[in-house]
């Protein structure tokens, strides 16, 4: 697949853009109130349905094309890597700038700005880790400062479930929970609203083909059962979990909502961008057999990830948002191939469109905390253009996402937003 | 609706029968390998798509009978109190002895011992509760002997989610899980089949109408939201649980499989059996408000549940299964109606075919510990007919869970087999 290669929308040619040829992530969008999955391409939106439907794929195995027509990605998903490719390079093929027959396209493509968005995928079991070492350990200073991080962490990729029908897509508001707090000097929790409503910065995983019950997916084979990536705010109550997790973990401090950005970015899109997996120190133990990959050189993902903040002042006084921090895939103690295979190895099953979340990504230095309760450890507070300071998140407040890898000589591949505005409650 | 009908299925009124006229539970089976709705009426199954077919449910609105034709429950679910107890007049009409046309009904009977179950409903989500004292204390003199209880438990009921993907139908073989196991003495883990296999005896709650995402479900509507009751083995493997499970919750400790019985007992059907909640001893603080419920003398349930093993050895000696513990639904600290709730205090939504399970039921006394782990607390060792000791489970060992209630002058409603055996790992 020639890397090199510009489309005939010129769009997708700008430097800045998330979206180049080089990258087509899928999407579900809304077309006449029916669902289409569509690829993005610079500012446009090619559709599949239309595509299939009007020949631009019968070069594709049948299955192909068909699921290019279905309401999710999901049969697209239970198709597996060769399949995947082969539509990716027919969609290559299809817009780039010496494809001869570009007026035939040009009727299927849509303005993206104007699309409406739907979930990519039916997900039917979403799953949240742990897998950055900084994260876990400044979490665990705060509650035990002498033994931040726990035993297990650098044996067991961490993870528990989370909630699917909580999950929205980008630009969902985000009502403030009500749950039970428990003021630290306090005999008895109190029933009300959350006063330490965060966000976690979190890149989702999509599996393509899933396992049966009863047989895991050896470490090698983990990154052939994924489909793409997409971003995830893990939105959290701190009060509410403090209160509630011990001793079976969160639970409505975390499945009141959970965003995702809508895009899914093929993991072959990630190919040119691959970087070894985190380099673990000296002292470290080794990850056990069933988890040491064989190509350790290249598990990791080099992948900026951006936290901006926009306050409803802010935004009243039109101020761009502010960005909160910056942080890389690349830090994660655990790669995503790590987290498919732990998940399987006692023969759980995963399905094609189940979403594995990171858990939040943090990098060792300041700035680049994936999460407010993180920047607690600061000396400073945080203190927005208006003046104003956060502690955590309030009403009116807006929180985007980015993420994006570039490289010499190579276009740069987004991710484009995952946002959510905390709206007030009206009433508990 | 008249109690003391008798219907024209002779089986169904065979006073030890779990499935009387009064009963009625729903279930999904195949029927020339397509999914149809049944009910179970002694040792037959009503065929609801073909009454629905034939007529039968016409006095019906066309939204229950269209409902009566779908592949799973959720369509009929989705549709509320109304709608399910208009359906269970109709079908007690027509399996009363006193209907007319009897003949007519009869060829849409089928064998329930020839049928094979599906699962009754696509499950959205899965959440595990902990709702019985007496398990959480016992369990948490384990790991705290001076402390078995944190300060939560009387305030929060105690939930996590679960994995849905892995979810399984009575009788399914289930395969000991591998995983990473710390002895106590070991330096770092290892990587093996589970050496502590565990039962745990739940209850499961099947969401009937949901609630839109951010709003809740008041108390004292909970119950309008619940649709029926099956049981549920929420199987446990305790090594691989000591160590994984700090600080986010049991992950695939339990998520390599939970078998659920096929019969879903609609609420309206144990509405006989009712009695007050769990009383609080009196230094126990009382629910907070949004908990509070104002029909605390009818929240509670008289279920009957027992656990029965049957070794491999047993088999072949043709022995019967053996009783290893019997205990009571009304023994839990919170309400199923209590659970909804909370589950939906912080906005989360539920939706139609959602499974909340109680959390393992155990009694105060010995005998009703709902699992083997509690059962460490006993001076002697569990002791099989063959003479086997069982600590925990082995290959071979087949688990049934049996549940009823009964009161004088009024049937026996029973809740079917929750079965399953465990079969041994070919490798890790």
């Amino acid at each position: 697949m020639a890397i090199a290669s510009r489309s005939w929308i010129s769009s997708a040619n700008d430097p800045e853009s998330d979206f180049p040829i080089q990258n087509l992530p899928y999407g579900v969008f809304l077309y006449r109130e029916t669902a289409h999955i569509g690829v993005a391409i610079g500012d446009q939106i090619l559709d599949l349905y239309a595509c299939a439907d009007q020949g631009f794929l019968s070069i594709l195995s049948k299955e192909v094309a068909a699921a290019c027509k279905a309401r999710t990605l999901n049969p697209l998903m239970s198709l597996g890597p060769e399949a995947w490719s082969a539509l990716r390079r027919q969609l290559m093929t299809l817009l780039d700038e010496g494809y001869e027959k570009k007026s035939d396209v040009e009727p299927l493509l849509l303005s993206r700005k104007d699309a409406v968005m739907r979930p990519p995928a039916d997900i039917g079991d979403y799953t949240d880790f742990y897998a950055s070492i900084y994260h876990a350990t400044r979490v665990g200073r705060l509650f035990r400062p002498d033994n931040p991080l726990l035993p297990n962490y650098k044996y067991v990729p961490i993870g528990y479930h989370g909630r699917v029908s909580s999950i929205v897509i980008s630009g969902a508001d985000i009502r403030r929970p009500c749950g039970q707090i428990k003021p630290p000097a306090a005999e008895a929790p109190v029933f009300g609203p959350s006063k330490s409503l965060d966000y976690e910065l979190e890149v989702g995983i999509l599996v393509g083909t899933g396992n049966p019950l009863g047989h895991s997916i050896p470490i090698d084979k983990a990154e052939e059962h994924i489909f793409g990536l997409c971003l995830v705010n893990d939105w959290s109550a701190r009060d509410i979990q403090s209160w509630e997790y011990q001793p079976l973990g969160p639970f409505l401090a975390k499945n009141f909502a959970t965003t995702i950005s809508p895009w899914i970015v093929p993991l072959e899109a990630l190919s040119p961008y691959r970087v070894p997996s985190f380099e673990r120190p000296a002292n470290d133990p080794a990850p056990l057999p069933y988890l040491a990959s064989s190509s350790r050189d290249r598990d990791g993902i080099d992948l900026t990830l951006e936290v901006y903040l926009q306050s409803e002042a802010m935004r009243q006084q039109q101020m761009q948002a502010m960005m909160l921090s910056r942080g890389n895939l690349r830090d994660l103690y655990w790669t995503i191939g790590q987290l498919v295979t732990h998940h399987t190895c006692n023969g759980c099953n995963l399905r094609p469109g189940d979403l594995l979340a990171t858990g939040t990504i943090s990098g060792p230095e300041a700035g680049s905390e994936g999460c407010l309760l993180e920047k607690r450890h600061n000396p400073e507070p945080l203190r927005l253009p208006t003046g104003e300071i956060r502690t955590f998140l309030e009403d009116g407040d807006e929180i985007t996402f980015r993420a994006y890898t570039q490289k010499s000589g190579l276009p740069r591949i987004g991710f484009g937003d995952c946002t959510g505005r905390v709206v007030a409650l009206e009433a508990c």
